[in-house]
């Protein structure tokens, strides 16, 4: 596991089996670190330089994994009573990065589409989606530096 | 909720909600029919006519979804007590018809790529990988007209 900057936001690397026939990719067992209980699982696709803008989960533990291309995921955090208050974390992960990210709740999450092609991502979930629990926020509401970083 | 041709395998159908900026996919929900338990989530890739042969899991529920192109799964039932015994089930899901499939232990498994390009199928599994309860037989060991059906 590697730390990455936001306390909550963790980086949890995944098996990739290659095979001439097809391969396997390991997303999240029971006993993962990050693993909370399971709610839901669901897809969701991004293309090339398209960013998603911010969501803020009140309950949920998203575990994040990218078995096609690959996706930058930018977490923010305003907890002011948070150790990484203020601070960004910008992440890439996918095919050649192959790693689960998991952020708890309470932290601002947006993605962008990094790969050429089709970019997918599963959410593994600690809950079922219930919109009551998500606030959003438009890209420019948050400032960040998408042009700098990875 | 369509019942399919052996008992224990059944097919549910999922939302797919479409979006120029991406779409969405369901996958599974802890309270969707054919649902368990969570014990593993994994993916796996199949070429364009690679059938990958038969596994045969002893314990473990599948519940499969394919997010990415298409795969044809061929079933079969050799339990001489079940009430479909001796049947082969023979469905394909993907992208154009976005269903999940729920095979219950005990049942014979095969599966094709179907789509020209990559082909990808997420299993959410109710318990995790345990070598010892698949058992294998190679494709012809099971005939089925493969160059029949869907």
């Amino acid at each position: 596991m590697t730390p990455v900057l936001i306390d909550g936001v963790t980086l949890h690397p995944e098996k990739q089996i290659f095979h001439p026939q097809g391969d396997v990719f390991h997303a999240i067992k029971s006993n993962s670190p990050g693993f909370v209980c399971f709610g839901e699982a669901y897809f969701s696709s991004t293309l090339f330089g398209e960013t998603k803008g911010w969501k803020k989960h009140l309950r949920m533990t998203l575990n994040l994994l990218v078995p096609i291309g690959s996706v930058r995921f930018v977490c923010y955090d305003d907890r002011s009573d948070s150790p990484t208050f203020g601070v960004f974390s910008d992440v890439t992960i996918g095919v050649g990065n192959y790693q689960r990210l998991t952020v708890e709740p309470g932290i601002w999450v947006a993605f962008q589409g990094v790969g050429n092609e089709n970019n997918l991502l599963l959410n593994v979930a600690d809950m079922i989606h219930d919109p009551d629990e998500v606030e959003r926020c438009e890209l420019n509401e948050i400032i960040y530096a998408w042009n700098s970083g990875t």
